[in-house]
């Protein structure tokens, strides 16, 4: 796994999948009846619990520590609740300079030691490794200026464009807000680290490059301090793929609209890729979904690849059509004439 | 505008926007005090007149008619309402062969008389062209499969890839719905079109060309019979952009993630442009709401153009801030430079 994510290449493919751990899972959703999202991630022992399940469960070969974008939020005191059918809804949206005095700098230690706890405990019972997970700047800014999701992030992106320099400023405290938690997640045992950065595929390239590349940037570069693989993923991202590149991650998620082939073709070599079935694709009866799979495995690098879905686990996926992928993976061998 | 829109170049270039008649109108909202949304397009007088709003108050180049996208579905008895805050919900969503039954072919002067004389009405108060307006194959399929708006399309996608047949049967419904809807928009005086299949951009470039293209292509084939321009819109369709324009529409819609330089040369020379201003930056006080817009025009053909936003007008634009547009457009001059 770790050793594809730094280029090279295995004789068994290495595969997991975003949001492996949650509602997809009937022995998550045991736990859930009785704690919340956010207090899970608060109790070491149930964050470890719900991180090691789909281990368990698929054989896949990395776990991701379960948690909640807007986490480290919390922690600082930005008040905000999880609405079921909806998700992180915050109180006091971030629409002006004087709003940014809410974003203090995040002490994992002090603020949340259940987080370095519960990464501690995962890795303790994993023989897989295990993978940090944060919000990238872009996608917890939307959060906090449109004051919960949004299928567009228009207010965010006024914001940007009228408020450059409150802007910049924001997204400076949320890259150090994600590298602090990251950084937290390595000391505790993470062996790499994912940064969601969801919603970036709103912005023209021309935005992102402008307003959100040189601090993804400075994220990327900030953890390259903490030597283990660092992967940038976000959604319908096919416009800003080259862009994405130079921000500096070692690892590209790439959603299921690029080809890999096409993605291949279009990021430097020092880049490995991960994805990208089509999360839908999940749905669909086995035989359907086994060429959908096998479409994915024929178009994908022979190095520096990492198999995933292009997007999160939808809830309503069966368990068991998620372990005959691992399975599928596992023993697909690629032809010696494959690309190289 | 038709000439643009033929490919031809004009010393005042041409726009309008998408969505231009709703929400952001005061005067739109006043009559939504007496009259739902649905019932506004049944009742031609209040349909012309809210198609007409945003021409006098704007001096746009074009009107576009005022209609919803599921407004054909319910005429021929789909179950149907428009929930605020939400969109448009089916009551019993169309999953199965079975279903389709439920989706008989429209005949616009026995079903919707009310269409047809809407566009009369209106076309005889304009002095620019009208567009008719439908809504394309497979966002109609969307909306009929998961029961009303969704994020990422999943059931829809598991339907086109487990039941293909069901699903071809699905769209060319779709299909015939949208094209005897445009030819009765024609037939009153509609004098281009515009197919809205704005979800599109949730698909794979194999899963549109294999699931999707070969209906469209029959629907552009089918309205060029119309012998108007014939316009396709869809939204983050970056990554099928080549894939459109082999549907055979006359003009691309473009949204605000695709540069128009960089649209213009993966497009064949034979399709004409409109777009493509981030709908955001309308949120944006004026100096810097133009310096976006210039920055669209700079990018802009000098030939087969009309400016337009990538996707709708929000609700909480101002409409000072769109007439301001409209105003610098007409006002642009082109460089005799500029890119041919």
């Amino acid at each position: 796994m770790l050793a594809a994510y730094r280029g090279g290449r295995s004789e068994r493919l290495p595969v997991w999948f975003m949001r492996q751990a949650g509602r997809s899972l009937p022995e998550y959703r045991a736990i859930r009846e009785r704690a919340g999202l956010l207090e899970i991630g608060r109790v070491p022992e149930l964050a470890a619990e719900v991180t090691l399940q789909p281990v368990r469960r698929y054989g896949v070969d990395a776990a991701i520590f379960f948690s909640d974008i807007v986490t480290p939020l919390q922690a600082i005191g930005v008040e905000l609740e999880i609405r079921p059918g909806t998700g992180p809804v915050i109180a006091s949206p971030v629409r002006s300079a004087r709003d940014l005095s809410a974003l203090r700098r995040f002490e994992p230690a002090v603020d949340a030691p259940w987080l370095g706890e519960g990464v501690r405990l995962a890795v303790a019972e994993l023989d897989v490794p295990l993978i940090g997970f944060a919000g990238g700047p872009f996608t917890l800014a939307s959060y906090l200026v449109e004051g919960g999701p949004s299928r567009a992030q228009t207010r965010t992106k006024a914001l940007m464009l009228s408020e450059p320099l409150t802007w910049r400023r924001l997204l400076e405290r949320l890259c150090d807000i994600a590298l602090d938690s990251l950084r937290a997640q390595v000391q505790a045992g993470a062996a790499a680290v994912q940064v969601f950065d969801s919603w970036i595929g709103s912005l023209a390239p021309e935005q992102y490059e402008r307003h959100v590349l040189p601090v993804v940037r400075r994220l990327f570069d900030g953890l390259s301090e903490l030597g283990v693989p660092r992967i940038y993923f976000g959604v319908g991202t096919g416009h800003l793929l080259e862009l994405i590149a130079r921000a500096g991650p070692d690892v590209v998620g790439v959603d299921w609209r690029v080809p890999l082939d096409a993605a291949r073709a279009r990021l430097p070599g020092r880049v490995a890729l991960q994805g990208n079935l089509d999360p839908a694709a999940c749905l669909a009866p086995w035989p359907v979904l086994e060429r959908e799979v096998l479409s994915v495995l024929e178009r994908a690098p022979e190095r520096g690849y990492v198999f995933n879905l292009g997007h999160g686990v939808l809830p309503e996926s069966d368990p068991a059509a998620l372990a005959r992928i691992v399975e599928l993976v596992h023993t697909f061998r690629r032809e010696a004439a494959g690309v190289a």
